[in-house]
């Protein structure tokens, strides 16, 4: 039997009347695209049993069908029946699941909770360790089709770890994919579209992959093969992106320069313009990090240049102030006020306006001082899709760069060989 | 015909493939259940034509049906056939729609554009300001129910000011509320549920209400009555609330500083501890802000403060840096270095770590300083609900503050009369 038709879901009350957003939909529509499947119709209805009407309307054209919520302690919750009654089957307890949250609550499971270890009979049971409703997974017959069915939790922190860890190897192997194993990895700067086109280029014995958008990096994974062949997929990546582009883990560039300085026990500080802070922001994001972060000066209004860190005037007057000499002025004055180990600087033009044929929106120049080293100055032109994105970006670069140049790297080398950003 | 249980359909292969998420869903279900509708189920298709088949199955429930998506220039947008189709009748031009767009792309109509200027004959078109495809409304008579069904372009920048200006209203109508208008206003620190309840309380002769989360504030919306009524609710608000949490339109704190600098041609600048310069970051989010916005330090280590700023050793060793004294000499000094206008600073515990039995997590405390005004400083408790919120609502009312120092107001008065941050 091949499993193809897809779909989704989701029971919820609370997201029928908009009280909240639905979280689950373009993940598992993401994971069930990457691995072959077709999303036939996701479908969100409230909490009260009309389910089983639009699950009976979708049987006939789906033979995968995730469901998510309506497993909950209340009499609301009506999933695990609604599926029984499908399959025709009775609820039976699961043992495993009874005892381990016996384990967890002890006698106190005898109240509403008792129900949430019951199962579908002949459904295998998905552990939950953030909750305390099991999930479970079966096939059923209906009308000679055979129907994969999967029901899961709602909330997102129990939902997300059982299908990263539970379902999407099954669903994996229901789809053909018998090695089921996944790296993950974080890119930067890259677009996401780029992305997935040199995905496709460097993929090679079947390796999927998925991206998934966050605020400062997209996440990436890729799935299938041996850890040796998922290393060398993201090799081949990072061969076409250019060096610092994609790193192991989910991490971001703050992450990764915080890291950098932990291990070697020392201070950064830095001087911001057209990003006005947002890469102070980044890196006072953990608590603590007064340790490794002195603070910065954003210095936006040129008179700040001069007043708060002491650019030369000349130098203003002469360059600019998008340049590299004045980038260069500003992280060796902040790093001389502030008697950190290193420091960095970000000058450019975020736009929309203030961009000229010379310097065009998007043009940044980033500064780097350190004891013992000499300061250095790179530009880097950000393709504008405005001037968040920009200042974003700029703020990524900075963070970036920083890490190459503690680690002795060599700045405009790395830049001139970033491909896509 | 009493309208009561809406559909809301979903068209757009990007959205099952999971490379976007939706942002429909969440909006008219919570708008649809403001004016007493039952969201009766949310389905989200390709854009294959599936769409007829889950129509089909719907009809019979629903006596209101919203789709989006589905109605660009491309082969695949198959939305206005398929409601043609349902209705039982052509498609036609419609002349207002053609003569629009014609004004607008000229004797280009004559490609793929010009069927979206056709509708269902019979419907009523919705016009689209920043789009090329027409929307459009109608009621069906389908095996003797009569059906209400709104179709609507998927792009949220077109979708949203069609749906609010043109839908919502028709809406409140279809459900009987017949003098229907609303008024804007944006809060600011107060959790979206205890808004909720309030407005619960401060509602009389049947005004409704609706909200939507923002980074930085609270959007609120009233609905219905006159629009003295309407202000009248939202005074009763306020007068719960406390001084400056709700503003007049969808503003954020920081478009209502620039606001007031830029009217009174006046320049500011901050030092900003804890929050790490998310209000730097606030002030130059828009082009051109170096006109208002000179600079800031952002002083995150004790050294900082003295070394950047020049606050004295011994006021942090005295009073410790997060202090009324602190937050003074942090405002003098950035606006001596400045001389801007006016200075305001952040000094606070944004936690996990480093909160006491005196000065808890979530104090924070601010400072203001001016030409010829005495300088102040306030002390706020942010209830912690983690670091990155307490940074925010930092941010906040740092931004609110200078708000009111600008304009002469008493910060302890203001701060001593919040009630729910």
């Amino acid at each position: 039997m091949n499993y193809s038709n897809a779909g989704l879901f989701i029971i919820g009350t609370e997201l029928t009347r908009g009280v909240i957003a639905d979280k689950h939909c373009q993940l598992l529509a993401h994971q069930l695209t990457r691995l072959g499947y077709h999303v036939e119709r996701m479908v969100v209805v409230p909490d009260d049993g009309s389910i089983e009407t639009v699950l009976r309307q979708a049987i006939g054209r789906c033979d995968l069908i995730i469901l998510t919520g309506g497993l909950g302690p209340t009499s609301d919750d009506l999933t695990r029946s609604v599926v029984a009654r499908l399959a025709g089957v009775e609820l039976r307890r699961d043992k495993e699941s009874f005892d381990t949250l016996y384990g967890r609550i002890g006698e106190r499971i005898w109240g509403a909770n008792e129900q949430q270890t019951l199962i579908p009979d002949g459904f295998v049971a998905i552990p939950n360790p953030n909750g305390t409703a099991a999930g479970f997974r079966g096939i059923i017959d209906i009308e000679g089709r055979e129907v994969a069915l999967i029901a899961l939790p709602g909330p997102p922190r129990e939902m997300d770890p059982m299908f990263f860890d539970e379902v999407l190897p099954y669903l994996a192997r229901l789809a053909g994919h018998n090695d089921f194993n996944r790296s993950e990895y974080s890119t930067f700067l890259i677009p996401e579209a780029k992305l997935e086109e040199l995905c496709r280029q460097a993929s090679f014995n079947g390796l999927e992959w998925g991206t998934r958008f966050q605020e400062m990096a997209i996440s990436l994974y890729l799935v299938g093969g041996s850890s040796a062949e998922r290393d060398e997929m993201a090799n081949r990546l990072r061969a076409m992106v250019g060096p610092c582009l994609i790193a192991d883990g989910e991490v971001t560039a703050a992450t990764l320069l915080t890291r950098r300085l932990c291990d070697r026990n020392e201070t950064i500080s830095c001087a911001e313009s057209c990003t006005g802070g947002m890469a102070s922001v980044q890196l006072t994001d953990q608590s603590g990090s007064s340790q490794w972060f002195w603070g910065s000066a954003v210095s936006y209004a040129n008179e700040a240049k001069t007043a708060l860190l002491g650019v030369r005037e000349e130098t203003i007057a002469v360059h600019g102030a998008v340049s590299q000499a004045c980038a260069i002025e500003m992280a060796e004055e902040i790093r001389h006020v502030s008697g950190t180990d290193w420091a960095f600087s970000i000058t450019g033009i975020a736009g929309p306006d203030g961009g000229s044929a010379e310097k065009p929106v998007g043009t940044v120049c980033f500064g780097f001082a350190g004891a013992g080293r000499e300061a250095e100055a790179v530009t880097v032109n950000l393709s504008s899709y405005g001037r968040s994105s920009v200042r974003r970006k700029a703020t990524t670069v900075a963070l970036l760069l920083a890490c190459q140049y503690i680690e002795g790297g060599h700045l405009l080398d790395t830049v001139s060989k970033w491909q896509y950003i």
